[in-house]
């Protein structure tokens, strides 16, 4: 099971956004501008803001996750997030002593094929144990071991890169393990800042229209908004 | 006068660097190991990664300041730092009232020269309210406005690139406003993270040697070394 | 005069960026891809990344200009592109032997401003070289000159970054002389790659509307269409 | 077998560097600059700019290598480098009919070891496949596959991130799979940049002593050079 925890961020964070988006346009010096920042100011300060595509004060707030129980499917899908910071268990000084993995529901709900695939994975980590036993380097067992084996990282992301990755990640098109993970790293930053975190959800909402080739049902593709205007004439 | 105010950062900055560090070899929880961390811990850490060069996890600690009276000529080498996110007073939207600039000491110490100084800038400040007075934009009057105008703006940057930039803008051979600039920066992190702050010093220090063509006195340059060595025989 | 030259890209761009693009669900090898790629196939890729927003792969294509003759106040704007590499002649090592600046066309436009802001910008220029030729160091004399002096530099941007500050840059809201700049780098990219250049334009290209606060005729505001829209019922 | 083949890459890369830096110091035009560098004149420039530390004109020239046939483990390292592009064959999209995969030395050494890991890797495979065939998304399918198996991708680093991460990654205590895709990479370098190629070397031959734990033996660290000095008196 996945598991998100907010271990660090910015003290609070939307105050801090709306200042320095203040400091563009006021004469007046950051401090006194943050005192006299009322929430509805804020409010008011993030629609403009995400509106009108100013997104560059999003990034002088930062969130620190720990992150634990992806698979390394998904751990090598993150860190391609590039605005970002990422702190990862080793393989290769650590030898995992658990074969802990993540099983997708899609095999999970076939009967025939969940127990091949619990053997299978459980075959592997006993093969890299006993490589490890046998004097092989942890760093070379590891070869063996499933992309569903989980690992453990810690995360920096601004708020800028997390409505950025959000609109993609938390869209249903993306890949369930990593649509699953976002679900909780907006949870935990609703719980801290809910204005913020309000605004974490799939491209869609911000486009008016799904991008991608078959559209999940919440928006119609570009496509099928043509070709509805063209039926209506 | 430079002023430079930390308005926000990430709590607790150095226990959250050690802690990301060691979840990398670590087969506990992170939230377990951020407990274990005694002070002696985290010291012994940083001499570590930094002596090893790993510096990654010091990504994980974010600093925002306010920084307010220097001048553009410093605000243009300053956002020369890509690893940064700064937000900046507009001189577009925004006229300046006030003719607010840097002397440079080297100016002011000569008698025949600084009152010309300071003439020339108060006339272009004039010629530039008179342009705006007759209906020409602040956007398009600036171009009259000497780099000495100072400026204001909200800078984040993680201890990472604060090691980085302090080890470039705290060498003696930088130019001098960038200097008491980042000499200020330092002060406002060791206030609150004095083991990081300790950290924030020039290049020579880390390298040994000084590697400008010609050496403040600290450190001799690598030619001076491999000079002397040869002389010794 | 603003100059820019296209010094150097990545030969045959287009190809490049669509045979990456193909690696990604293609099993055959990226040479053979390559080979295999009509310039129809291009073309429809072209499309679909473009409509779909999978834009990484247009990084893989890079563009060096030298950039000539624009002010210190659009210099100071184009280096907050983080997303691009940057050499810029230095006023630290450099003394500016010539007056050489921009005069904003709202100036030049009014008979009674235009020769105070030309004696204004030269006597700026005289002091510097007074002060220089008097021992100032010219890294401190350069705080008198104004932002219309014009400075030189080089710059390289993928073809992503150039998507992405086109879209900014080329919105006739923004600053006039970035907006030149940017029609100059337009034309250079277009000169060797006329798919990629072409789709080279402002934002409201792509989004469908205008998202500043006022338009500028090209395409309604967001509120112009939801106001239209409540007014036709 | 790891396969890396340059498939672009900026033209005359040493010259763009070379000119791009001369554009800081020098008064005349940037073609002008390119025209007048001699082979000489590039040579000690690069020397100049090393051995001073000033990295950032080599971001002017790019390079995009097409990589096949590495581990999931080594492009998982790889794609932790933020300064570089990349384009990586999916496993969501695209099934994978063969076992294709990377069999470590120390575990081929072994011959009661090797067998086990052949089969283990083939069933893991072969389950991959039927569970494929019994309708399961390959998306899903995949976790079952090693980190063993091979993928391809297409890279693009700039000649400054290519010496950062050649100074990491050819360093003998790397992990052994990623030295040796950096050793193709330093060669494709140097068959068109033979003196950038050159300059691709492990960091220590930079610091002068080894910062790892234990060296490989071409540099002391820099604790056994301390005790040495120290035996000497």
């Amino acid at each position: 099971m996945i598991y998100v925890s907010l271990i660090s961020y910015t003290p609070d964070p939307e105050r801090t956004i709306a200042a320095a988006a203040r400091v563009s346009t006021s004469p007046v010096d950051t401090k006194e501008i943050s005192k006299q920042l009322t929430p509805e100011a804020i409010d008011r300060l993030f629609t403009h803001l995400l509106t009108s595509g100013h997104l560059s004060t999003f990034e002088h707030a930062s969130f620190t996750f720990a992150i634990e129980g992806i698979s390394r499917v998904t751990s090598h899908q993150l860190v391609r997030h590039r605005m970002a910071s990422f702190t990862q268990q080793s393989q290769r000084y650590l030898s995992l002593k658990e074969a802990d993995y993540i099983t997708p529901t899609s095999i999970s709900a076939r009967t025939e094929l969940e127990p091949k695939y619990h053997d299978m994975v459980r075959d592997c980590h006993r093969l890299y144990i006993d490589m490890i036993n046998a004097g092989i380097p942890a760093e070379d067992a590891r070869y063996v071991l499933p992309s569903a084996m989980v690992t453990r990282l810690v995360m920096t992301m601004n708020a800028r890169e997390l409505l950025h990755a959000c609109s993609l990640r938390l869209c249903l098109r993306a890949q369930w393990e990593i649509v699953e993970l976002f679900e909780l790293i907006k949870a935990e930053v609703e719980s801290v800042a809910p204005r913020l975190g309000a605004e974490l959800k799939p491209k869609c909402y911000r486009l008016g229209y799904c991008d991608e080739a078959e559209s999940c049902g919440i928006f119609p593709t570009a496509k099928e908004i043509a070709d509805e205007k063209e039926r209506k004439g």
